[in-house]
């Protein structure tokens, strides 16, 4: 963004979503409980959008008649992408870099998002994602003694030791996540989005993932090892910390109560297309536990029903694009749906890469992407000064 | 609407809105304070005609893969278009009658609802708007005494008779909304829809307001004959009630809660390209009015940051039509906006003639208005069908 201002000498705001960062509208009390929350969801979001345009425009010297566009990417994105479709009047277009607007109800199959993650540790060692597939199991017979726990607990290094069946879910839910993270910021270049990591990490991830044909206990040493590329880059951690994802510091809170409300994203695993194991969607269970947690359930279909799934056509102006690697363009828009809502794919791109600074790694289909972007953009403003100089 | 629905084999959905008739969220405790009303929004509306759609589409059989249209008059036009704005993959179109979506804000002179009122009765009688003009200071000038209230509260057969000053500008409202809603209903045949009404009323009104040269007792008996075609077309009512309003039975409350929280629209009369008392528009009044009434403050701003106010030319397929007697068509959009945002006005018509049923005494331009209506609807329909096709 920083690099496609300059170029086209646009003024950058980031605005912050509200119940995010600082903007709590009831400060501490803000996550209290659902009456608090209720003002957390997109359109309330999009709206607070609106009104800081019309602000900057009416405060900002110069800005009073400029066009705006729209840049976002994830859950930003999807942001990017709505604000273009419910107030076109204030944005000349978006662009929605790795926005899942689609992983909602059946618009794509539950488990492409796995399917995704996994692909990329097939892709990135022998072996590497069958390894993993192979670990699950061999912590469920690891962990069926209590040595074998104390065992587990010391070779993972973790900080607080396995003491129940419950833990041992955890672990798998943790490691799990760290796979899907791993995926999402696989970036060929050293970085620091999610956690400190090196260039391609999912590569030097997999150097460690070489063997599933080994003992139990050799495997997941083997896994340690690759944990260890992803929370201990930095060599400075003494343990590894399971009640700390590396997400949090993205507003995990918010997001859940978001997710429990509107954002309804069905995942599904089934062992066999990818390599964890096989869970299915269960909407019931998902929604009693938003009922524990907040006291609210989800509503599935509103985020379609709002935003028009599919049936996304009648709109203009909006760039989606998405690196082949990021398990999150399983749910976006991947190929064009009209002439002005195009897609962009990054073959060798993880999550939202395009929205990164330039870097000397970066390989030609995200530079291709980004000056695409850009000529999208200056169409678009051109064809905004035609149409003020028509009304004239 | 049942015309058109014949001939384009329809099924026609009458959307209640919520907090009106019987649509009401709390029941009895709907109106009860701010908390309770807070969902009384048009976006919550939009949102529950996008659910009832869904939910038609998934239970009426054969509903399923069928194209909508939405419709609607006055506030139900501004819906019906905002409704093809907002959810452009629910609806294929949108026909908005005599909707005022621009009477927010500066977009429209704030003069030009009177304006329309009063040039209704300068063209349906000689002398007609002058009587009324002359009016105001005759009622000023006849109860500036105790005798004077008394004798005009009898020559105008009110049910409760005048005590204060305060009354005397409750009367002026009351006769200035009479004049008002007659500008409305102005049709070209016998009917009810505020009232039961004569045929052109206003044509009826102004024969009785022939003389503004009279002295003032003489104006205000003729002020009485005028508005007694208003209040008591049948002949049965035996004193006129100040306390009962026209509009009363269309859910006045919900639209005063409304005009004071999003519907903000300035009004305001000069008495001289109006025929009415000098009145500016005063957000300041008007906001203290609903602080007093409601517990709210409005936001003026709210509905054209949300709804575009002039800048809606990215969306497409809303017909925009206006009858030229109509007060709200100041306020409408009555020049084709895009070739796909179109304006018809109708000369002869009133408060959204279009709507209504076929009549004999209906004027060429309405019925053009609706043979052009159902063209473009038409239209939009085989658009629909023909991008179905492409999808396959």
């Amino acid at each position: 963004m920083w690099d496609m201002a300059e170029e086209l000498k646009a003024m950058l705001v980031f605005a912050e979503h509200r119940y995010y960062g600082e903007s709590l509208p009831f400060g501490a009390n803000s996550f209290k409980d659902s009456t608090h929350l209720n003002f957390l969801t997109s359109e309330q979001a999009l709206a607070d959008f609106a009104k800081l345009i019309k602000h900057l425009k009416r405060t900002v010297p110069g800005a009073k008649n400029q066009p705006v566009i729209a840049l976002g990417g994830s859950y930003g994105g999807m942001l990017a992408a709505w604000f273009r479709m419910k107030y076109p009047h204030m944005v000349v277009g978006a662009l929605a870099s790795s926005a899942p607007i689609w992983q909602f109800e059946d618009l794509v199959p539950c488990g492409v998002f796995m399917e995704i993650v996994t692909a990329d540790f097939r892709k990135s060692g022998p072996n590497c994602s069958e390894s993993i597939r192979r670990s699950w199991d061999a912590i469920r017979r690891l962990t069926s003694t209590g040595p074998g726990l104390h065992w587990l607990s010391e070779a993972l290094h973790l900080c607080s030791p396995l003491t129940n069946s419950q833990d041992v879910e955890h672990l798998k839910d943790w490691i799990t996540e760290t796979w899907v993270n791993l995926a999402m910021v696989d970036y060929p270049y050293e970085s620091n989005f999610l956690q400190p990591l090196p260039a391609w990490p999912i590569k030097v991830v997999c150097q460690y993932l070489k063997n599933p044909n080994v003992s139990d206990p050799q495997l997941l040493q083997n896994i340690f090892q690759a944990l260890n590329v992803y929370y201990n880059y930095s060599g400075q951690v003494k343990c590894l910390n399971m009640s700390e994802t590396a997400t949090r510091s993205l507003g995990s809170l918010g997001w859940s109560y978001q997710a429990c409300t509107e954002m309804v994203m069905p995942f599904c695993t089934n062992g066999i297309d990818d390599m964890f194991e096989p869970h299915s969607w269960n909407l019931k269970e998902f929604s009693d536990d938003c009922f524990k947690q907040w006291g609210v359930r989800p509503r599935p279909s509103w985020i379609t029903t709002m935003y028009g799934g599919k049936n996304i056509s009648s709109h203009t102006n909006i760039i989606f694009s998405n690196g082949d690697l990021d398990p999150w363009s399983g749910g976006g828009v991947t190929e064009n749906v009209t002439d002005t809502l195009v897609a962009i794919t990054i073959p060798e791109g993880a999550h939202h890469l395009d929205l990164r600074a330039n870097n000397a790694f970066d390989p030609t289909s995200v530079l291709l992407a980004r000056s695409l972007e850009v000529r999208y953009m200056k169409q678009w403003i051109k064809n905004f000064y035609a149409s003020l100089r028509k009304k004239r």
